[in-house]
């Protein structure tokens, strides 16, 4: 494995592959998710599917293929959007005339062009209109687990990939007020679940206009922070004011009798957000995975030379695994016999398992195990017969202790600014999130992008209010926003 | 709603869409499957992944993209399956000279088209050749949840879509009788998840070789009656044999030290299961499902007059609630007073919700409730204080008493038949299954299908041996096979 210190994006990709999370596949830009990532992402899935429906949201399903006049009924959707699309032109394969393999079958061209969904706001409204007369039919509080296309030109594993899964919500909503209220609703659903599953504090805010989304009137983010200084953003939810109604004629009968536009939602997290997890927690020994996350939570590994003294130590690993494994926590016991000790204690570093539990010979003497925590890599010996209860409480532990970590790198890693020279200097130096003030305008967001590759991650929720004057332009500031170099 | 037997089509089609299940989109042949449809979906689908990961099989996810070239490495396969796909030839659109939406840009044009995939054995195989190399890595037990698309010229919701959704699994052994034992042991599966959990009798056996799996050695299925005397398929297993392993050059070193190929499978069921689900137990008035897959397996209504006498039955509704939920039962206290309990009863029944519960001021004196169960549509009064605990058996009975009455109807219409004319008369006439004598040809086969419109579903993998003529030919049978015209 490289080292974080050496090459961290060496030392990521390697990685993803060598924790068995995903590889790139033969299709360009496509990876493939092994079993080990995804099963994270299974966990991942289940945290966040249980958050929006004890929200009230249901789940459905739309077409994969969008018709390509979709794309363009809403004007800044398009030009976000129709660009770097899989573009589906036939229908049909037939066999060569050289006999060698198959080719597209001239005959078989489609009257209009399908184009593998990008995002849905365009399949789902047009079905929304039909499904919204009254106000009795709203809200429309609907979730989408699905997988979407980018033709993304350069790509990494899990950050940016051609194809991605993701969950998509689409809302629809009688007021402006009650569709805000979701898009921070679901906001808040996101940072909870970044913070209190994932262990990553994040930054709540709303982006710029020019980073918006495209046909959103507001899109709210959350950003977190990346242990080499750069930012990712790991969720957002946006606000489409009437935007997407107008675009495909979704009206709705208000209770007063009146006919008005219906007033939408949308906001997604993607596969992305497993980059995020590795690249919060990880370090040079591999994965380092939230409890809540892990899909192994404890592995158990028996120390012993020769068959006999393996077969003493099983019954007591399988007691310890059946006591866990009775208060629900997801353990593993590595009983092969091909292995040495030091091959799994490293194997199961690399996958990042929270606890392990080394039991030997003398240990049994003692009625001892000794307990490794991934995150800390501290050692204890602790009582066999108490081992269930305390890793009840150590699961606990690390999970709180691996965001305390995270949110104190993160908090060591905002800096206020007060000049160009100085935000320049932050950026080449510790990185991280750099609080400077900003005139307002697209130009001098655009010029500080092209001079210093950093981006407005987000002007912050919980920003106060300050005057003071852009760094770079002079001009006047209400507040403070947040730049960083990002993913 | 039009009866079942005016019309059997047009019943289901107005079915799945009065009943809130799925409708047709905007993309020719690709559905929308609606929130109370796809919650039914995501409860089989629970009940399926836990039954594979008990089976020790892990999830992964494999590229929507196939390269074109991959289809045709399997000799079978590209027969089968390089047909009617949707193919992708560009990756760019821009915008059009005329400045109204967009065009594909013709700069952009793949130089290998992208086949989306209509199954993932060949994305699937060419992956595993890297994830193989000695048989301490098999077997390779994985699973994938997913999208696919064929092109299909006559489509219908749920039964035969351009886009489904389904479950493939994909699993890799050292030997051709490990790789047998898994191609039954998921046969198994699904037979046992129709029965118990769909409450739907099937037939297991295996297909012949003109309706085999295209690139399987051997085609396992699943056979299940509808009410209209059609057969339906409702999930398949196949043995592979080495073909795809030869196809992508997948080899692995034997414990002895040679070099073999690998043995595989692939088995799935897709959403069409929500058709045969519809068809197998509905009636006139709407759905009927069983108690496990049932999104809302009890409903109760207050009969009431006014304001004040629904205020007086929702505390009694609501304690009820509280005591059904706490037994895990999937309870919604409709309380809307918009609209009259007869509308609500039949809105309920249409989606067929196992158990309503009636609740009105005479009830509330009495300290009864009305229980309605959607399956017989028998009546019973029942005292409020127990009605938990009896419930909570009523569900199981009606579990059970779905699946008996289905076994019931789909037995009496098994029919032996031992001529050709006879055979022809229980098509037209009753129809059902029809067990016959079959001289083992393709020719044979294909003249009885196109004379009679009735395919072989299979040679159950229960029949017995029984020496016979085949019914059109006249030459020897070894065994009776499984007659029907199917979905």
């Amino acid at each position: 494995m490289p080292k974080r210190s050496e090459d961290y994006s060496l030392w990521y990709n390697e990685l993803v592959k060598k924790a068995d999370l995903a590889e790139n596949s033969a299709v360009r830009g496509c990876m493939v998710i092994k079993p080990y990532g995804f099963s994270i992402w299974e966990k991942m899935q289940a945290a966040l599917d249980k958050m929006f429906k004890d929200t009230g949201h249901s789940n459905a399903y739309f077409p994969l293929f969008i018709p390509k006049s979709y794309l363009s009924k809403e004007a800044s959707h398009v030009q976000g959007f129709a660009k770097e699309c899989a573009v589906v032109t036939h229908y049909r394969l037939i066999n060569s005339p050289d006999g060698k393999g198959v080719i597209v079958d001239p005959e078989a061209k489609l009257e209009e062009e399908l184009i593998v969904r990008p995002t849905s706001e365009t399949v789902i409204w047009s079905t929304y209109k039909t499904w919204v007369q009254s106000y009795r039919d709203l809200p429309l509080l609907i979730n989408q687990w699905a997988n979407v296309v980018r033709w993304e030109m350069r790509t990494r594993l899990f950050l940016r990939t051609t194809e991605f899964l993701w969950q998509e919500g689409h809302t629809a909503h009688a007021t402006r007020q009650q569709a805000i209220e979701e898009t921070e609703r679901m906001l808040e659903v996101y940072a909870e679940f970044a913070e209190k599953h994932m262990a990553m504090p994040v930054i709540k805010g709303y982006k710029t206009a020019n980073e918006r989304f495209a046909g959103a009137e507001e899109t709210y983010c959350i950003e977190a922070l990346m242990q080499d200084g750069k930012a990712l953003q790991a969720g957002t939810s946006h606000f489409l004011g009437q935007n997407f109604a107008k675009a495909f004629d979704v009206k709705f009968a208000t209770q007063a009798g009146g006919l008005e536009y219906v007033w939408g939602t949308s906001w997604g997290v993607s596969t992305r957000l497993m980059g995020a997890l590795i690249m919060a927690h990880s370090d040079d020994e591999g994965l380092v995975l939230p409890p809540l996350l892990a899909p192994i939570q404890v592995v158990i590994v028996p120390i012993f030379k020769g068959k006999e003294q393996l077969d003493t130590l099983l019954g007591k690993a399988k007691e310890i695994k059946d006591a866990l494994a009775q208060k629900g926590i997801s353990v593993k016991l590595d009983d092969r016999d091909t292995q040495t000790p030091g091959f799994k204690f490293a194997e199961w570093e690399l996958k990042g398992v929270p606890v392990r539990i080394a039991i030997g010979p003398r240990d049994l003497e003692n009625g001892t195990v000794e307990l490794a925590r991934r995150d800390t890599k501290e050692k204890k010996s602790v009582l066999a017969a108490s081992v269930a209860e305390y890793i009840e409480n150590l699961l606990k532990e690390i999970q709180e202790g691996m965001y305390v970590k995270a949110k104190q790198f993160r908090d060591s890693n905002i800096t206020r600014v007060e000049s160009y020279e100085e935000f320049k200097k932050v950026l080449d130096g510790k990185g991280g999130f750099v609080l400077a003030h900003w005139d307002g305008t697209g130009e001098t967001e655009e010029r500080i992008k092209e001079e210093t590759k950093a981006t407005i991650r987000c002007i912050a929720l919980d920003a106060a209010d300050e005057q003071g004057k852009d760094m770079l332009t002079g001009k006047p500031s209400a507040r403070r926003v947040v730049f960083a170099r990002a993913y």
